[in-house]
Protein backbone atom coordinates (compact mmCIF):
# COMPACT_ATOMS: atom_id res chain seq x y z
CA UNK A 1 0.00 0.00 0.00
CA UNK A 2 2.80 2.24 -0.08
CA UNK A 3 2.21 2.73 -3.49
CA UNK A 4 -0.66 4.73 -2.11
CA UNK A 5 1.56 7.48 -0.23
CA UNK A 6 3.75 7.69 -3.33
CA UNK A 7 1.55 8.42 -6.19
CA UNK A 8 0.13 10.69 -3.34
CA UNK A 9 3.33 12.31 -3.12
CA UNK A 10 3.21 13.23 -6.87
CA UNK A 11 -0.03 14.63 -7.22
CA UNK A 12 1.06 18.10 -7.27
CA UNK A 13 -2.06 20.02 -6.98
CA UNK A 14 -2.57 18.55 -3.75
CA UNK A 15 0.04 20.31 -1.92
CA UNK A 16 -0.80 23.46 -3.73
CA UNK A 17 -4.07 22.96 -1.86
CA UNK A 18 -2.23 22.17 1.35
CA UNK A 19 -4.22 18.64 1.58
CA UNK A 20 -2.56 15.59 3.53
CA UNK A 21 -3.01 12.15 2.99
CA UNK A 22 -4.11 10.91 6.16
CA UNK A 23 -4.61 7.11 6.26
CA UNK A 24 -6.02 4.42 3.57
CA UNK A 25 -6.50 0.98 3.69
CA UNK A 26 -8.43 -1.92 1.11
CA UNK A 27 -10.90 0.14 -0.70
CA UNK A 28 -10.46 3.52 1.77
CA UNK A 29 -8.74 6.94 1.82
CA UNK A 30 -8.95 9.88 4.34
CA UNK A 31 -7.69 12.95 3.49
CA UNK A 32 -7.34 16.14 5.30
CA UNK A 33 -6.74 19.84 4.08
CA UNK A 34 -6.93 22.87 6.22
CA UNK A 35 -8.89 25.61 5.18
CA UNK A 36 -7.47 29.21 4.67
CA UNK A 37 -8.07 32.73 2.86
CA UNK A 38 -6.48 30.95 -0.59
CA UNK A 39 -9.11 28.32 -0.08
CA UNK A 40 -11.75 30.85 -0.27
CA UNK A 41 -15.10 32.01 -2.25
CA UNK A 42 -16.72 35.04 -2.61
CA UNK A 43 -19.08 34.15 0.76
CA UNK A 44 -15.75 33.74 2.64
CA UNK A 45 -16.58 29.31 3.01
CA UNK A 46 -14.17 27.45 1.42
CA UNK A 47 -14.65 27.08 -2.47
CA UNK A 48 -16.94 24.18 -4.08
CA UNK A 49 -13.69 23.20 -5.85
CA UNK A 50 -11.66 22.67 -2.88
CA UNK A 51 -14.22 20.43 -1.45
CA UNK A 52 -14.27 18.26 -4.93
CA UNK A 53 -10.71 18.39 -5.57
CA UNK A 54 -10.49 16.82 -1.87
CA UNK A 55 -12.85 14.24 -2.46
CA UNK A 56 -12.71 13.15 -6.07
CA UNK A 57 -8.57 12.47 -4.68
CA UNK A 58 -9.80 10.35 -1.87
CA UNK A 59 -12.27 8.09 -4.12
CA UNK A 60 -8.95 7.90 -6.60
CA UNK A 61 -7.01 6.08 -3.83
CA UNK A 62 -9.51 4.09 -2.43
CA UNK A 63 -10.27 2.99 -5.61
CA UNK A 64 -6.49 2.35 -6.76
CA UNK A 65 -6.30 0.60 -3.04
CA UNK A 66 -7.95 -2.53 -4.91
CA UNK A 67 -6.45 -2.08 -8.46
CA UNK A 68 -3.54 -4.64 -9.08
CA UNK A 69 0.02 -2.89 -8.51
CA UNK A 70 0.82 -2.40 -12.08
CA UNK A 71 -2.75 0.19 -12.19
CA UNK A 72 -3.03 3.61 -12.66
CA UNK A 73 -6.32 5.22 -12.03
CA UNK A 74 -7.72 7.88 -13.47
CA UNK A 75 -11.55 9.66 -13.17
CA UNK A 76 -13.96 9.14 -15.23
CA UNK A 77 -16.89 11.51 -13.61
CA UNK A 78 -17.95 12.54 -10.13
CA UNK A 79 -21.33 14.06 -8.69
CA UNK A 80 -20.84 15.95 -5.88
CA UNK A 81 -23.57 17.64 -3.77
CA UNK A 82 -22.67 21.02 -1.50
CA UNK A 83 -25.49 19.99 1.57
CA UNK A 84 -24.40 23.46 3.56
CA UNK A 85 -21.63 26.13 3.07
CA UNK A 86 -18.33 25.17 4.19
CA UNK A 87 -17.05 27.17 7.57
CA UNK A 88 -15.16 24.30 8.66
CA UNK A 89 -11.27 25.39 9.38
CA UNK A 90 -10.30 21.82 8.09
CA UNK A 91 -12.02 19.36 6.66
CA UNK A 92 -11.68 15.50 5.68
CA UNK A 93 -12.69 13.92 2.98
CA UNK A 94 -13.15 10.03 3.00
CA UNK A 95 -13.65 8.04 -0.15
CA UNK A 96 -14.86 4.59 -0.04
CA UNK A 97 -15.27 1.71 -2.47
CA UNK A 98 -18.73 0.44 -3.42
CA UNK A 99 -17.97 -2.04 -6.25
CA UNK A 100 -14.27 -2.72 -7.96
CA UNK A 101 -14.68 -4.67 -11.18
CA UNK A 102 -11.82 -4.55 -13.59
CA UNK A 103 -12.70 -1.54 -15.80
CA UNK A 104 -14.88 0.37 -13.71
CA UNK A 105 -14.30 1.05 -10.02
CA UNK A 106 -17.52 2.57 -8.39
CA UNK A 107 -16.56 4.80 -5.55
CA UNK A 108 -18.22 7.52 -2.84
CA UNK A 109 -17.00 10.04 -0.96
CA UNK A 110 -17.85 12.35 1.76
CA UNK A 111 -16.14 15.91 3.13
CA UNK A 112 -16.54 16.71 6.51
CA UNK A 113 -16.04 18.50 9.60
CA UNK A 114 -12.71 16.86 11.60
CA UNK A 115 -14.92 16.20 14.00
CA UNK A 116 -17.34 14.51 11.51
CA UNK A 117 -20.07 16.40 12.65
CA UNK A 118 -21.15 18.22 9.97
CA UNK A 119 -21.34 16.86 6.30
CA UNK A 120 -20.54 19.65 3.86
CA UNK A 121 -20.31 17.56 0.24
CA UNK A 122 -21.47 13.89 -0.78
CA UNK A 123 -19.88 12.83 -3.72
CA UNK A 124 -20.63 9.65 -5.99
CA UNK A 125 -17.10 9.05 -8.50
CA UNK A 126 -16.71 6.21 -11.25
CA UNK A 127 -12.78 5.45 -11.38
CA UNK A 128 -11.24 4.03 -14.65
CA UNK A 129 -8.39 0.91 -13.94
CA UNK A 130 -5.94 1.67 -16.44
CA UNK A 131 -3.58 -1.22 -17.08
CA UNK A 132 0.11 -0.86 -18.46
CA UNK A 133 0.17 -1.60 -22.25
CA UNK A 134 -4.20 -0.34 -22.86
CA UNK B 1 -23.00 43.36 -14.92
CA UNK B 2 -19.85 44.87 -13.24
CA UNK B 3 -21.28 42.74 -10.26
CA UNK B 4 -19.77 39.54 -11.85
CA UNK B 5 -16.15 41.25 -12.05
CA UNK B 6 -16.46 42.70 -8.74
CA UNK B 7 -17.86 39.28 -7.31
CA UNK B 8 -15.24 36.76 -9.22
CA UNK B 9 -12.52 39.61 -7.33
CA UNK B 10 -13.70 38.17 -4.33
CA UNK B 11 -13.04 34.23 -4.92
CA UNK B 12 -9.47 34.09 -3.37
CA UNK B 13 -9.91 30.49 -4.43
CA UNK B 14 -9.79 31.91 -8.30
CA UNK B 15 -6.82 33.60 -7.65
CA UNK B 16 -4.95 30.59 -5.75
CA UNK B 17 -5.70 28.92 -9.01
CA UNK B 18 -4.64 31.79 -11.60
CA UNK B 19 -7.93 31.84 -13.14
CA UNK B 20 -9.17 35.03 -14.99
CA UNK B 21 -13.15 35.64 -16.00
CA UNK B 22 -12.07 36.33 -19.30
CA UNK B 23 -15.98 37.73 -20.36
CA UNK B 24 -19.53 37.47 -19.54
CA UNK B 25 -23.03 38.26 -20.79
CA UNK B 26 -26.77 37.08 -19.75
CA UNK B 27 -26.77 33.46 -18.86
CA UNK B 28 -22.93 33.09 -20.21
CA UNK B 29 -19.51 33.55 -18.21
CA UNK B 30 -16.07 31.96 -19.20
CA UNK B 31 -12.87 31.61 -17.42
CA UNK B 32 -9.23 30.82 -18.28
CA UNK B 33 -6.32 29.66 -16.45
CA UNK B 34 -2.77 29.04 -17.58
CA UNK B 35 -1.76 25.23 -16.75
CA UNK B 36 1.33 24.88 -14.76
CA UNK B 37 3.01 22.55 -12.58
CA UNK B 38 0.63 23.66 -9.26
CA UNK B 39 -2.43 22.51 -11.15
CA UNK B 40 -1.05 18.55 -11.98
CA UNK B 41 -2.08 15.47 -10.75
CA UNK B 42 0.69 11.97 -10.64
CA UNK B 43 0.77 11.61 -14.31
CA UNK B 44 1.27 15.24 -15.01
CA UNK B 45 -1.91 16.27 -16.79
CA UNK B 46 -4.28 19.13 -15.15
CA UNK B 47 -6.70 17.69 -11.90
CA UNK B 48 -9.78 16.69 -12.47
CA UNK B 49 -10.33 19.17 -9.33
CA UNK B 50 -8.72 22.12 -10.77
CA UNK B 51 -11.33 21.64 -13.82
CA UNK B 52 -13.90 21.27 -11.89
CA UNK B 53 -13.43 24.65 -9.66
CA UNK B 54 -12.91 26.29 -12.67
CA UNK B 55 -15.86 24.96 -14.64
CA UNK B 56 -17.86 25.24 -11.15
CA UNK B 57 -17.36 28.99 -11.07
CA UNK B 58 -18.06 29.95 -14.89
CA UNK B 59 -21.43 28.14 -13.98
CA UNK B 60 -22.01 30.55 -11.30
CA UNK B 61 -21.50 33.42 -12.45
CA UNK B 62 -23.30 32.60 -15.99
CA UNK B 63 -26.17 31.52 -13.32
CA UNK B 64 -25.46 34.74 -11.19
CA UNK B 65 -25.79 37.07 -14.44
CA UNK B 66 -29.59 36.00 -14.77
CA UNK B 67 -30.53 36.32 -11.12
CA UNK B 68 -31.75 39.59 -9.44
CA UNK B 69 -29.28 42.24 -8.62
CA UNK B 70 -29.49 41.74 -4.71
CA UNK B 71 -29.11 37.80 -5.53
CA UNK B 72 -26.34 35.72 -4.59
CA UNK B 73 -25.26 32.33 -6.10
CA UNK B 74 -24.82 28.92 -4.18
CA UNK B 75 -23.58 25.91 -5.81
CA UNK B 76 -26.59 23.30 -5.07
CA UNK B 77 -25.01 20.18 -7.03
CA UNK B 78 -22.79 19.44 -10.25
CA UNK B 79 -21.40 16.41 -12.05
CA UNK B 80 -18.05 16.43 -14.36
CA UNK B 81 -17.40 14.44 -17.00
CA UNK B 82 -13.99 13.96 -17.78
CA UNK B 83 -13.65 12.73 -21.38
CA UNK B 84 -10.06 12.60 -21.62
CA UNK B 85 -6.98 13.63 -19.83
CA UNK B 86 -6.65 17.78 -19.55
CA UNK B 87 -2.60 18.09 -21.58
CA UNK B 88 -3.17 21.87 -22.43
CA UNK B 89 -1.26 25.01 -21.65
CA UNK B 90 -4.21 26.87 -21.04
CA UNK B 91 -7.85 25.54 -20.45
CA UNK B 92 -11.28 27.72 -20.91
CA UNK B 93 -14.43 26.86 -18.65
CA UNK B 94 -17.85 28.04 -20.17
CA UNK B 95 -20.60 27.94 -18.89
CA UNK B 96 -24.17 28.42 -19.52
CA UNK B 97 -27.98 28.88 -18.04
CA UNK B 98 -30.55 26.23 -19.97
CA UNK B 99 -33.44 27.34 -17.57
CA UNK B 100 -33.45 30.21 -14.67
CA UNK B 101 -35.90 29.98 -11.95
CA UNK B 102 -36.75 32.06 -8.97
CA UNK B 103 -35.04 29.64 -6.72
CA UNK B 104 -32.83 27.24 -9.28
CA UNK B 105 -30.70 27.90 -12.11
CA UNK B 106 -29.65 25.15 -14.67
CA UNK B 107 -26.79 25.23 -16.08
CA UNK B 108 -24.24 23.52 -17.79
CA UNK B 109 -20.22 23.50 -18.73
CA UNK B 110 -17.57 22.80 -21.35
CA UNK B 111 -13.54 22.55 -20.80
CA UNK B 112 -11.76 23.18 -23.51
CA UNK B 113 -8.29 24.15 -24.69
CA UNK B 114 -7.99 27.94 -25.69
CA UNK B 115 -8.52 27.18 -29.24
CA UNK B 116 -11.85 25.47 -27.93
CA UNK B 117 -10.91 22.31 -30.12
CA UNK B 118 -10.51 20.05 -27.75
CA UNK B 119 -12.84 19.00 -24.87
CA UNK B 120 -11.63 17.89 -21.80
CA UNK B 121 -14.68 17.45 -19.32
CA UNK B 122 -17.92 18.49 -19.60
CA UNK B 123 -21.03 19.82 -16.71
CA UNK B 124 -24.03 20.11 -15.82
CA UNK B 125 -24.43 22.15 -12.52
CA UNK B 126 -27.27 23.56 -10.50
CA UNK B 127 -27.14 26.68 -8.81
CA UNK B 128 -29.32 28.07 -5.71
CA UNK B 129 -30.73 31.92 -5.88
CA UNK B 130 -29.81 33.44 -2.70
CA UNK B 131 -31.77 36.45 -1.73
CA UNK B 132 -31.00 38.88 1.02
CA UNK B 133 -32.85 37.88 4.14
CA UNK B 134 -33.94 34.66 3.58
CA UNK C 1 -47.92 9.70 7.51
CA UNK C 2 -50.57 8.31 5.54
CA UNK C 3 -50.06 11.13 2.88
CA UNK C 4 -47.20 8.92 1.75
CA UNK C 5 -49.70 5.57 1.33
CA UNK C 6 -52.36 8.62 0.00
CA UNK C 7 -49.65 10.32 -2.64
CA UNK C 8 -48.37 6.49 -3.68
CA UNK C 9 -51.69 5.56 -5.00
CA UNK C 10 -51.68 8.74 -7.11
CA UNK C 11 -48.87 7.94 -8.95
CA UNK C 12 -50.31 5.62 -11.65
CA UNK C 13 -47.04 5.07 -13.22
CA UNK C 14 -45.92 2.81 -10.28
CA UNK C 15 -48.96 0.49 -10.67
CA UNK C 16 -48.03 0.54 -14.81
CA UNK C 17 -44.55 -0.85 -12.83
CA UNK C 18 -46.70 -2.99 -10.48
CA UNK C 19 -43.99 -1.41 -7.84
CA UNK C 20 -45.35 -1.45 -4.05
CA UNK C 21 -44.96 0.92 -1.34
CA UNK C 22 -43.21 -1.19 1.80
CA UNK C 23 -42.54 1.09 4.28
CA UNK C 24 -41.78 4.48 5.24
CA UNK C 25 -40.57 6.48 8.19
CA UNK C 26 -39.52 10.10 8.71
CA UNK C 27 -36.80 10.32 6.11
CA UNK C 28 -37.07 6.93 4.58
CA UNK C 29 -39.15 4.64 2.13
CA UNK C 30 -38.83 1.72 0.68
CA UNK C 31 -40.36 0.66 -2.56
CA UNK C 32 -40.13 -2.70 -3.95
CA UNK C 33 -41.12 -4.85 -7.76
CA UNK C 34 -40.93 -7.72 -8.97
CA UNK C 35 -39.15 -8.14 -12.06
CA UNK C 36 -41.06 -9.66 -15.15
CA UNK C 37 -41.15 -9.99 -18.91
CA UNK C 38 -42.14 -6.75 -19.26
CA UNK C 39 -39.35 -4.87 -17.28
CA UNK C 40 -36.57 -6.48 -19.28
CA UNK C 41 -34.04 -4.66 -21.55
CA UNK C 42 -32.48 -6.06 -24.59
CA UNK C 43 -30.01 -8.49 -22.47
CA UNK C 44 -32.52 -9.97 -20.27
CA UNK C 45 -31.53 -7.67 -16.93
CA UNK C 46 -33.59 -4.84 -15.84
CA UNK C 47 -34.04 -1.57 -17.69
CA UNK C 48 -31.77 0.76 -16.14
CA UNK C 49 -35.37 3.28 -16.38
CA UNK C 50 -37.16 1.13 -13.99
CA UNK C 51 -34.25 0.90 -11.49
CA UNK C 52 -34.12 4.65 -12.07
CA UNK C 53 -37.87 5.41 -11.39
CA UNK C 54 -38.51 3.14 -8.30
CA UNK C 55 -35.25 4.64 -6.59
CA UNK C 56 -36.28 8.04 -7.81
CA UNK C 57 -39.63 7.72 -5.80
CA UNK C 58 -38.53 6.20 -2.97
CA UNK C 59 -35.95 8.97 -2.44
CA UNK C 60 -39.12 11.42 -3.19
CA UNK C 61 -41.23 9.68 -0.22
CA UNK C 62 -38.21 9.93 2.05
CA UNK C 63 -37.49 13.62 1.50
CA UNK C 64 -41.85 14.19 1.24
CA UNK C 65 -41.60 12.44 5.01
CA UNK C 66 -39.25 15.43 6.37
CA UNK C 67 -41.97 18.54 4.43
CA UNK C 68 -44.65 19.84 6.06
CA UNK C 69 -47.85 18.79 5.59
CA UNK C 70 -48.91 21.05 3.05
CA UNK C 71 -45.96 20.93 0.96
CA UNK C 72 -45.51 18.66 -2.70
CA UNK C 73 -42.32 16.88 -3.30
CA UNK C 74 -40.64 16.81 -7.11
CA UNK C 75 -37.47 15.76 -8.36
CA UNK C 76 -35.06 18.66 -9.52
CA UNK C 77 -32.26 16.01 -10.54
CA UNK C 78 -30.73 12.30 -9.38
CA UNK C 79 -27.34 10.66 -10.82
CA UNK C 80 -28.02 7.07 -10.93
CA UNK C 81 -24.88 4.30 -11.00
CA UNK C 82 -25.54 0.67 -12.20
CA UNK C 83 -23.18 -1.05 -10.83
CA UNK C 84 -23.83 -4.74 -11.85
CA UNK C 85 -26.88 -6.11 -14.23
CA UNK C 86 -30.08 -6.79 -12.49
CA UNK C 87 -30.86 -10.19 -12.25
CA UNK C 88 -33.30 -10.03 -9.25
CA UNK C 89 -36.94 -11.61 -9.85
CA UNK C 90 -37.84 -9.12 -7.09
CA UNK C 91 -36.08 -5.11 -6.39
CA UNK C 92 -36.16 -3.01 -3.52
CA UNK C 93 -35.41 0.21 -3.74
CA UNK C 94 -34.64 2.43 -0.61
CA UNK C 95 -34.41 6.04 -0.48
CA UNK C 96 -33.08 7.91 2.57
CA UNK C 97 -32.84 11.63 3.56
CA UNK C 98 -29.19 13.13 4.04
CA UNK C 99 -30.42 16.91 4.48
CA UNK C 100 -33.52 18.93 4.89
CA UNK C 101 -33.87 22.13 4.49
CA UNK C 102 -36.93 24.56 3.46
CA UNK C 103 -36.30 24.59 -0.28
CA UNK C 104 -34.22 21.37 -1.54
CA UNK C 105 -33.90 18.38 0.40
CA UNK C 106 -30.74 16.29 -0.44
CA UNK C 107 -31.26 12.47 -0.62
CA UNK C 108 -29.77 9.01 -1.78
CA UNK C 109 -30.92 5.62 -2.19
CA UNK C 110 -30.17 1.91 -3.62
CA UNK C 111 -31.41 -0.77 -5.27
CA UNK C 112 -30.87 -4.09 -4.09
CA UNK C 113 -32.61 -7.48 -4.84
CA UNK C 114 -35.03 -8.51 -1.73
CA UNK C 115 -32.89 -9.96 0.24
CA UNK C 116 -30.38 -6.90 0.17
CA UNK C 117 -27.39 -8.89 -0.39
CA UNK C 118 -26.61 -7.37 -3.89
CA UNK C 119 -26.67 -3.75 -4.87
CA UNK C 120 -27.85 -3.24 -8.46
CA UNK C 121 -27.18 0.65 -8.52
CA UNK C 122 -27.29 3.95 -6.44
CA UNK C 123 -28.74 7.15 -6.57
CA UNK C 124 -28.17 10.48 -5.16
CA UNK C 125 -31.51 12.83 -5.34
CA UNK C 126 -32.04 16.35 -5.00
CA UNK C 127 -35.80 16.91 -4.12
CA UNK C 128 -37.88 20.35 -4.11
CA UNK C 129 -40.67 21.03 -1.63
CA UNK C 130 -43.79 22.97 -3.20
CA UNK C 131 -45.59 25.27 -0.66
CA UNK C 132 -48.78 26.54 -1.42
CA UNK C 133 -49.05 29.44 -3.46
CA UNK C 134 -45.79 29.25 -4.23
CA UNK D 1 -26.73 0.15 -38.61
CA UNK D 2 -30.08 -2.70 -38.46
CA UNK D 3 -28.78 -3.64 -35.47
CA UNK D 4 -29.85 -0.32 -33.65
CA UNK D 5 -33.33 -1.32 -34.91
CA UNK D 6 -33.09 -4.78 -34.24
CA UNK D 7 -31.75 -3.90 -30.50
CA UNK D 8 -34.89 -1.54 -30.27
CA UNK D 9 -37.55 -3.80 -30.77
CA UNK D 10 -35.90 -6.46 -28.11
CA UNK D 11 -36.18 -3.75 -25.57
CA UNK D 12 -39.67 -5.29 -23.53
CA UNK D 13 -39.67 -2.14 -21.56
CA UNK D 14 -39.62 0.57 -24.34
CA UNK D 15 -42.55 -1.39 -25.70
CA UNK D 16 -43.77 -1.57 -21.93
CA UNK D 17 -43.80 2.12 -22.18
CA UNK D 18 -45.14 2.62 -25.90
CA UNK D 19 -42.04 3.92 -26.77
CA UNK D 20 -40.73 4.30 -30.80
CA UNK D 21 -37.22 4.57 -32.39
CA UNK D 22 -38.02 7.32 -34.60
CA UNK D 23 -34.37 7.63 -36.29
CA UNK D 24 -30.88 7.33 -35.95
CA UNK D 25 -27.60 7.86 -37.22
CA UNK D 26 -24.02 7.22 -35.89
CA UNK D 27 -23.82 9.35 -32.56
CA UNK D 28 -27.57 9.70 -32.39
CA UNK D 29 -30.72 8.20 -31.64
CA UNK D 30 -34.61 9.85 -31.28
CA UNK D 31 -36.83 8.46 -29.31
CA UNK D 32 -40.54 9.39 -28.75
CA UNK D 33 -43.53 8.37 -26.56
CA UNK D 34 -47.01 9.19 -26.22
CA UNK D 35 -47.68 10.11 -22.68
CA UNK D 36 -50.97 8.84 -21.03
CA UNK D 37 -52.14 8.08 -17.99
CA UNK D 38 -50.25 4.89 -17.10
CA UNK D 39 -47.08 7.48 -17.60
CA UNK D 40 -47.88 9.81 -14.87
CA UNK D 41 -47.00 10.72 -11.18
CA UNK D 42 -49.09 12.60 -8.53
CA UNK D 43 -49.37 15.92 -9.98
CA UNK D 44 -50.32 14.68 -13.64
CA UNK D 45 -47.06 15.00 -14.78
CA UNK D 46 -45.19 12.52 -16.43
CA UNK D 47 -43.26 10.13 -14.36
CA UNK D 48 -38.91 11.69 -13.82
CA UNK D 49 -38.80 7.53 -14.21
CA UNK D 50 -40.52 8.18 -18.01
CA UNK D 51 -38.19 10.65 -19.40
CA UNK D 52 -34.87 9.03 -17.90
CA UNK D 53 -36.07 5.25 -19.21
CA UNK D 54 -36.24 6.87 -22.58
CA UNK D 55 -33.69 9.34 -22.52
CA UNK D 56 -30.95 6.47 -21.22
CA UNK D 57 -32.17 4.04 -24.17
CA UNK D 58 -31.76 6.97 -26.62
CA UNK D 59 -28.28 7.99 -25.14
CA UNK D 60 -27.61 3.89 -25.65
CA UNK D 61 -28.36 3.62 -29.19
CA UNK D 62 -26.59 6.94 -30.00
CA UNK D 63 -23.44 5.09 -28.13
CA UNK D 64 -24.14 1.61 -29.36
CA UNK D 65 -24.02 3.56 -33.28
CA UNK D 66 -20.54 4.39 -32.63
CA UNK D 67 -19.64 0.82 -31.23
CA UNK D 68 -18.01 -2.48 -33.08
CA UNK D 69 -20.41 -4.54 -34.97
CA UNK D 70 -20.31 -7.03 -32.57
CA UNK D 71 -20.39 -4.99 -29.17
CA UNK D 72 -22.89 -4.30 -26.69
CA UNK D 73 -24.07 -1.42 -24.85
CA UNK D 74 -25.00 -1.02 -20.92
CA UNK D 75 -25.07 1.94 -19.25
CA UNK D 76 -23.10 2.56 -16.55
CA UNK D 77 -24.17 5.81 -14.79
CA UNK D 78 -26.56 8.95 -15.80
CA UNK D 79 -27.61 12.13 -14.14
CA UNK D 80 -31.00 13.66 -15.51
CA UNK D 81 -32.14 17.13 -14.44
CA UNK D 82 -35.78 17.78 -14.51
CA UNK D 83 -36.21 21.32 -15.89
CA UNK D 84 -39.77 21.71 -15.79
CA UNK D 85 -42.65 19.64 -14.99
CA UNK D 86 -43.65 17.80 -18.19
CA UNK D 87 -46.97 18.18 -19.44
CA UNK D 88 -46.10 17.48 -23.15
CA UNK D 89 -48.80 14.89 -24.81
CA UNK D 90 -46.04 13.18 -26.95
CA UNK D 91 -42.31 13.41 -25.94
CA UNK D 92 -39.15 13.52 -27.97
CA UNK D 93 -35.53 12.22 -26.41
CA UNK D 94 -32.60 12.58 -28.42
CA UNK D 95 -29.21 11.01 -27.36
CA UNK D 96 -26.20 12.29 -29.32
CA UNK D 97 -22.45 10.87 -28.50
CA UNK D 98 -19.84 13.54 -26.90
CA UNK D 99 -16.92 11.23 -27.47
CA UNK D 100 -16.68 7.25 -28.05
CA UNK D 101 -13.69 5.22 -26.69
CA UNK D 102 -13.00 1.53 -27.04
CA UNK D 103 -14.14 0.94 -23.21
CA UNK D 104 -16.74 3.84 -22.63
CA UNK D 105 -18.79 6.48 -24.76
CA UNK D 106 -20.33 9.75 -23.28
CA UNK D 107 -23.41 11.14 -24.38
CA UNK D 108 -25.44 13.74 -23.51
CA UNK D 109 -29.34 13.54 -24.32
CA UNK D 110 -32.67 16.05 -23.78
CA UNK D 111 -36.03 15.30 -23.47
CA UNK D 112 -38.74 17.65 -25.46
CA UNK D 113 -42.13 18.36 -26.25
CA UNK D 114 -42.83 16.80 -29.56
CA UNK D 115 -41.96 19.97 -31.58
CA UNK D 116 -38.79 20.50 -29.61
CA UNK D 117 -39.88 24.30 -28.37
CA UNK D 118 -39.78 23.07 -24.43
CA UNK D 119 -36.93 21.22 -22.73
CA UNK D 120 -38.23 18.88 -20.33
CA UNK D 121 -35.06 17.48 -19.01
CA UNK D 122 -31.24 16.88 -19.93
CA UNK D 123 -29.14 13.79 -19.35
CA UNK D 124 -25.88 13.20 -19.40
CA UNK D 125 -24.76 9.12 -19.65
CA UNK D 126 -21.95 6.73 -19.51
CA UNK D 127 -22.30 4.23 -21.48
CA UNK D 128 -19.81 0.97 -21.79
CA UNK D 129 -18.68 -0.89 -24.50
CA UNK D 130 -18.80 -4.73 -23.80
CA UNK D 131 -17.49 -6.79 -26.62
CA UNK D 132 -17.78 -10.57 -26.89
CA UNK D 133 -15.89 -12.67 -24.71
CA UNK D 134 -15.07 -9.96 -22.18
Amino acid sequence: MDRIRANFDKQVFMRTLGAELISWDKGFARIACDIAEPHLQQHGYAHAGVLASIADSACGYAALSTMPDVAEVMSVEFKITLMRPCTAKRIVADGRVLKTGRTLVFTEGAVTDSGGSETYATMTATMFCLMPGK
